[in-house]
């Protein structure tokens, strides 16, 4: 199912295949957090911008409209009208950061949404039967991500747990997918690991969860207020004790840097809101750096966001005309800027699968880290 | 350039031509205030919606980003990367309507702006040079736009000083269009009928201005208030005292049923923010009535806004997708809404071109209305 193509050093060039298609890795999942891009995004602007996958969050599409609703509708992919690999998220990162008062017991969580403040329970069957409902290509492992500031103890405590809850996780997948008005019946389940910034624990942590034998395996827990350091010390520690010819999935990472130097320690799967959430603001990536596209010296500035970009956003409009969308709150401003910037990154993962393919990783992860460099006015 | 193709009954079925190609009447305006029409829909998607005129207001874009950059980048049509014709409107109604304390002279009237409240003088010069920079194909006259509830007194006035200000106009455009400098010299000027609802008042002024052979008049005043027999009443008095043998533009009006009385009146151009501005609260028009997509019965509806309509967002996704959109608050579901309905309107526009060639307008009309009384649950 995960063939390595390539490695140059410790990078993985690989190719997932799907009963939604095939995914070329390294991959950046576009994230449609409610089944849409924010910012006026549909999935046929996707399919201009070279999406290879679309990210939703079961927590907010169970809350909202409901993961009964989508199935009855046939599904994520007929509800979004996206014929594409989907990968869902557990629900866990989100009844942990949005939700209301909670209670974390061996079978789940009680919580409040963080919409109506109704009560909900979530554990690793209801995770897995929202999923299901969901139809995804692929689902997330219901884990708990503790605080970074929790101590030892806690965290040994909540990884053994999330450990006994990925096996009731594979249980529960599996028995849905054998059921007969199952959507997608080929739903692959990936595990995550957890461990904050301990390098024992999270290593532990692989090499238990390494042994369920699942189709690919996702590294949690990170970017939620460590330093990039430390997360790149977790990474140099953990990757290698994952399983090399799996996809390797690190979890709502991260900036184009943080995206370079965590392919070059073997990931090869990302999703993060940045590109969409600094678009919606006017905050645009160009090989030059990022710009902030309110700022005056935009004003007679009739060049596109980028020169030479390909996106459809480049090929007709200025700066200039989306400085005045962004000044005039016109919706338009925020959607040309997500637009450029989701083609960005996916245009990044391009080149870097290209680099990686032609054994000039290296070089080129220096070369586009000097040129974004350039400009720091953001 | 105006050429009469055919009548049926009072109807006008025309092709203006302009410097920016042909105009097919008549023709339904699609209104994008401040150079972008509002939910995330930009001038690429007018093309794929039918749209064959933009119309941009020359208030809004005089205090944001100001017409003088707008002339620096080129004018709008590069502004906003839009080839086909431009009307814009004087700036006359907005600062009777937006703008802060005014106080009317002879010359002209000083008011804040509505942003950030500085002191503004604009009179029919002003008007006139913010429309030149602005470069649009049609340039309207700087008009006062009296409310209907002052008396035959103040209204007598108030449309002797704009037949005044037109002729002041028409020599700035004149003056504006021979500079070296102007980037479209072949603007043209609209005059603009007023007289509140007194049907003398609005014949005198309409075989005043009608002296001034401008190359189209445009009813403003109208769908200000009023009712809708009022405003009927006033298109069959004053229409037949407007030029056959050019483009006749009843200002900012209307609902699908307005705009076909005033087709079967003689009115030849038409612009509302009603498609758009009903789009973004998620009511949608079809052939069957509007629709308010936020309605429950939606939820889990998997069809098109209207079944057999060809818009982009109809060919794709579904009622119940784009109800969860808006409840969602997706700026996604606004932007489907706007485009259904421009498409709906310019769609509209196209059938009655038709039926007017055809000879059958009536019958159109009829059928038509007929069939959009069905739903009443908006």
């Amino acid at each position: 199912m995960y063939e390595l193509i390539k490695r140059d050093g410790l990078t993985k060039r690989g190719r997932f295949t799907t009963v939604h298609g095939v995914i070329e890795t390294p991959v950046f999942m576009n994230v449609g957090t409610a089944a849409a891009i924010k910012g006026a995004v549909s999935t046929e602007d996707l399919n201009r911008i070279g999406t290879q996958v679309e990210l939703s969050n079961t927590y907010h599409l169970h809350v909202r409209p409901g993961d009964e609703v989508v199935k009855k509708l046939g599904g994520l992919h007929k509800f979004m009208v996206w014929d594409k690999p989907i990968l869902t998220d557990s629900g866990g990162f989100q009844v942990f950061s949005l939700a209301g008062l909670r209670k974390i017991k061996e079978e789940g969580v009680h919580f409040q949404s963080h919409i109506d403040g109704r009560k909900i329970f979530m554990g690793p069957e209801e995770s897995m039967r929202i999923q299901s409902n969901l139809a995804s290509t692929i689902a997330m492992a219901f884990d708990e991500c503790p605080a970074s500031t929790k101590d030892r103890d806690y965290i040994e405590k909540s990884v053994a747990r999330t450990t006994r809850w990925l096996r009731r996780c594979k249980t529960e997948m599996e028995r849905l997918n054998s059921l007969p008005d199952t959507i997608n019946p080929d739903q692959m389940l990936f595990g995550i690991n957890q461990g904050g910034i301990l390098e024992d624990v999270r290593i532990a942590h692989a090499q238990a969860i390494s042994e369920l034998d699942l189709p690919g395996y996702a590294i949690g827990g990170l970017a939620v207020g460590e330093s990039h350091e430390e997360m790149y010390r977790i990474l140099d520690a953990v990757v290698p004790h994952l399983p090399l010819h799996k996809p390797t999935y690190l979890m709502g990472v991260g900036t184009p840097a943080n995206i370079l130097e965590a392919v070059e320690r073997g990931v090869d799967f990302f999703d993060c809101v940045y590109p969409t959430r600094n678009g919606r603001h006017g905050h645009v990536y160009t090989n030059q750096g990022k710009l902030n596209l309110f700022n005056a010296k935009y004003e007679l500035d009739d060049r596109p966001i980028e020169e030479g970009c390909q996106c459809p956003v480049c090929q007709k409009y200025s700066r200039a005309y989306i400085r005045h969308l962004l000044k005039a709150k016109e919706m338009l401003g925020m959607r040309f800027c997500v637009l450029h910037n989701l083609y960005f990154y996916n245009t990044m993962m391009e080149e870097i699968r290209q680099a990686i393919e032609e054994g000039r990783f290296k070089e080129y992860k220096k070369q586009k880290l000097a040129g974004m460099e350039q400009t720091k006015n953001v």
